[in-house]
């Protein structure tokens, strides 16, 4: 079956950095590139203008959140995800993994799937490699993800090797239940901060006729120096490997220079958008709390060189009333910012990856956003 | 002193109502004409963007809210209402009589003014004549309001004498400290629903040099009937007088034609933007309550004659869903089609007293808004 994606991507003699362009079903995606997060089929307060306004490609969407609401075999009925949300561009759908090991009142874990309680009603559910698949082919994205089974990368190097090995059955499982011509199927790279783990990951899941490839597993509670170091790691492995590969859950500024530098085209992260609903605005002179008092006098706009519609029209004093008075034009605002930033500093590095500058822009981002890009302290918040 | 606004109206031949246009400060306003309710300086959930895409073209803000949050010196060391809000339409400041009245808990009133604490952290708060004309002049609107005593229209009849003489003293010391020529003011009648009180409060307030007259007391508990008798009672002793009226907190589609063939040029609620964010949609086929199952596998737009954004993009299945799942563009959407409804129907109601059309359409919309527009069961909604 010929892949419905295609990636084609170039070095640009930066680490194992690369331009790329991976076409889909619903157009074409620039990489590097990272996909703001729609839970449950929306970016929370902004709509598909809002998303194209700021520049977005791609957006991921939640298997395990839309199969419990509204139900995927509905979105399919209403004709398919990207109709459902009225957002035309491609769509990314993970496979409810992260979701039923984090978010589920988690039962069992068998080799078969995984039993786990909802966490809108408790009701007993069911996910196994054949129905992440399936829900995914009703919702219609345009890429799937594999099933995984995500661990603690800070387990026992024995429990990781469970999981990991079971992982690499269930890409078996998914890539054998999978129908649809128009949807790519990736596969999910685990085994936790371990090389030697991480490389036996590789070998198997690139060994598989998945159309793109993911590394799974981090961003959830270890060092920078050990993502870094894990990064490299399959980086080195996966040389020479044609396929487009996807750094699932990570999505703050220095962690994107890290991963670009490593070989990384494609990411998520709730975090922009999350941060924005508490205040914390993402600018081209660092993150701004608009909860700080001193905001409330401040005319300037967030940022002075951000060209949207916040900015354009908005003062911090504005936004940081906003913010006190719990008004709903706060959360939106605010996230409509920060997608619009993330969006601009991706393409901002594809630029600089293009015309030689990446050191400069590292250098100015990192100023700003406090490290170095690989630093050694614990990150607070987890991924998706 | 010159009048910062002028108004000129004609009849059209059906009972009192006439078309006119405002002009103001910052801009035109064709009357009969809605204005939204910004409390804390929004309308919630929009952007000035999405009320100019509705067809807005005068908003209301709350004095008493802006003067507790962020603070009416604040606002005008930003610039302004206008400004601080980025709404460069006009905009029309109540007095803080209505929110005194209903939402602090009020301490005294006496012949100077009215002791309150506030509802935001329970500080003592004090609104006089002065004071009231005073904020709105730091806030800068277009037009500001006559600061008035408030009671309910079902009091003994002595009793709302009692505010209706203290709010004509409060009157005329509104004019007297009233210093900003670019702004205008309007005064309020008073008198609950009592015939006679309602006469004496017009030729009080009308006797005044304001630039503009507004109808308080009602929507506050009244039925329609009395609502529509007083209308009656008030048309009849300002026929001549050629000020444009204001009857203040009345938004529903029945009250509109109730009011508009007895005079009234311009209304404010907050019911349509209210309601939307519970999920009641306006639509040319009557309300809707997307909280209802029924419409998570509804494919039609909300109103099917609408074209706003929602009604364009969007499923009444998405809302359903965006609705059940809590999700902030659920509030986003909704309200932007309330009051894009709301709008079209001044709009509508403008044009057909143009063309002749008025009692069809007034006929299309009762069918679907169940009464006749004198409805007299009591109204469960009270104004702003």
């Amino acid at each position: 079956m010929a892949s419905p994606i295609t990636f084609t991507s170039r070095a640009v003699g930066i680490g194992r950095a690369r331009l790329g362009a991976l076409t889909t079903p619903h157009g074409e995606i620039q990489t590097p590139q990272f996909m703001p997060v729609g839970t449950q089929a929306t970016v929370k307060a902004l709509t598909p203008g809002d998303l194209r306004a700021a520049g977005v490609q791609v957006i991921l969407a939640n298997t395990y959140h839309l199969s419990l609401r509204p139900g995927h075999e509905r979105i399919a009925r209403l004709g398919g995800l990207h109709r459902f949300m009225s957002w035309h561009g491609p769509i990314l759908t993970d496979s409810g993994g992260f979701q039923v090991f984090s978010l589920a009142h988690l039962g069992r874990v068998d080799d078969d799937g995984v039993t786990f309680a909802s966490h809108l009603d408790g009701s007993s559910q069911r996910l196994t490699p054949e129905r992440a698949v399936e829900i995914q082919e009703a919702l219609g994205s345009d890429i799937a993800m594999a099933f995984d089974q995500l661990v603690d990368a800070t387990l026992p190097m024995a429990e990781v090797a469970v999981a990991m090995e079971r992982t690499h059955r269930w890409a078996e499982r998914c890539l054998a239940a999978h129908t649809r011509a128009d949807q790519a199927l990736f596969g999910i790279v685990q085994g936790g901060v371990d090389a030697e783990l991480r490389r036996q990951s590789v070998a198997s899941i690139a060994g598989l006729p998945f159309d793109g490839l993911a590394i799974g597993g981090l961003s959830i509670g270890e060092s920078k120096a050990q993502m870094a170091a894990t990064l490299d790691v399959v980086a080195e492995a996966l040389s020479g490997d044609p396929r487009v590969r996807y750094l699932m859950g990570v999505g703050s500024p220095p962690d994107f220079f890290t991963a670009v530098e490593r070989g990384i085209d494609l990411f998520d992260c709730v975090l922009p958008t999350r941060v924005a609903r508490t205040g914390q605005l993402w600018t081209s002179a660092g993150k701004l709390n608009l909860r700080n008092a001193r905001f409330l006098d401040d005319p300037d706009p967030p940022d002075v060189e951000c060209g949207c519609e916040t900015c354009r029209n908005h003062s911090r004093a504005y936004l940081a009333h906003l913010f006190r008075a719990e008004e709903l034009l706060a959360y939106r605002l605010s996230s409509l910012h920060n997608v619009t930033y993330t969006q601009d500093l991706m393409r901002r590095i594809r630029a600089a990856l293009e015309d030689g500058s990446y050191g400069t822009l590292r250098e100015a981002v990192m100023a700003h956003y406090g490290g170095t890009g690989t630093r050694t302290d614990k990150g607070t918040v987890t991924g998706r």
